[in-house]
């Protein structure tokens, strides 16, 4: 057992080996994604999907915005659900999927509805929504930072899906475009909160486990959609059946 | 669109016909589980996870019986909270579910500590509790009557486990014997309430929408096993990896 706390580097080093083993560049569907062995209709299923995620982060930023303590920190996740929801004549990254998943096929109106997602992408999407809810500040911010590890996974997926899919181009992919710059921000914000803040074993032992829960909550959406449309097929009822 | 409410009886086949499509008995996991094809080691997985559906069932039920507003309908609830977590020198479901685990081949504390089991169970789970702790009490009661289809898969579940594996008797399935007079005795009542109070096109809208997120919770359960133990046995990180 742990009987001192970590200094502040080597709780940033556990948190990057949380990434390094459960972060979800190593989950066999975004390889297939990557490398161009998907199908259309499974790239149809992955954005539609990943839709509820997108569309849900600002709500779960919102019940963080509500429950932090100074306007420097408000005005930090105020600037995430901006980047989210857009300002006017500016749109934002939900605004933005909805063109990602129109480019690869899909009906705008079928996809805000989320409808037809997979229950397990509801669930994974609606537990990451009530831990910010309900776990401390401190959890809450630590479980934002997936970001940490996307850079990398975005720029595979970005220049791994132009090469490989010849339906798809650069213009459908502009959601992530900004992503870079805004990812690496959030996540340095985060970072140097969580090391400044998690001081006893038992906090740094909560921001490991909210950093766990966050893969998971990834991890999961993936496991869903291999199972539903990959192997063996089992879309469950009531889900997005591909044309 | 429907433009009229219901009738009581017309309601009652309407949730019936949900269950009839999407109730899990008609999940592959269930039909290996019940034909004698799980491995020893998916048995286990499933009983593992299961544990954690069966521990949280009286913590939404408590957390549905502190908003329910005559002793009349805290008297069921309470009850349906004492089959689950007995009563001095009578265990409950429980428990029986801790004795079930053991029967094949689990240690109690690792099945009570829950922290194997799959990310998509506690989803799933987690989100049932959240549902009945945020819907209408209405939607709440609604959620429950997945029982009415209990019996017969649990009838289905005994008997084909005891036929086909030789290391599984009655003792260990002795979880299962009273819930075949409580099931229906939760779901009658269950479903007197629903006819009764579900009365306007939204509410009858709202009941046969819960019931129909009630078979997702249960359906995505063996989803989740299914891809983890079955097929194509991606096994997610952290999870219980059989012996």
């Amino acid at each position: 057992m742990t009987t001192m706390p970590m200094a502040p580097d080597a709780l940033e080093a556990a948190l990057r080996a949380i990434g390094a083993e459960r972060y979800h560049i190593h989950h066999p569907f975004h390889r297939l994604l990557h490398d161009g062995r998907c199908t259309r209709a499974q790239v149809q299923a992955w954005a539609l999907n990943r839709y509820y995620y997108q569309a849900m982060i600002p709500v779960k930023d919102a019940s963080l915005l509500a429950r932090l303590p100074t306007p420097e920190l408000r005005r930090e996740w105020r600037r995430r659900i901006e980047d989210h929801d857009g300002v006017a004549g500016k749109p934002g990254g939900i605004e933005r999927w909805i063109k990602l998943a129109e480019g690869v096929g899909l009906d705008r109106a079928m996809v805000e509805s989320a409808g037809l997602i997979l229950p397990q992408t509801r669930f994974a999407v609606d537990a990451y929504v009530h831990f910010v809810r309900e776990k401390s500040v401190l959890e809450a911010i630590a479980s934002s930072l997936t970001e940490l590890f996307s850079p990398t996974i975005i720029a595979e997926r970005v220049s791994g899906m132009i090469r490989n899919y010849d339906w798809i181009d650069e213009d459908t992919l502009a959601y992530f475009t900004p992503r870079l710059t805004q990812a690496p921000q959030d996540s340095d914000f985060a970072l140097a909160y969580v090391k400044e803040h998690a001081r006893t074993i038992d906090q740094q032992q909560a921001v490991l486990a909210a950093l766990r829960f966050k893969c998971d909550v990834l991890w999961s959406q993936l496991d869903g959609l291999y199972l539903a449309y990959v192997s063996p097929g089992m879309i469950p009822p009531g889900a997005f059946v591909p044309a």
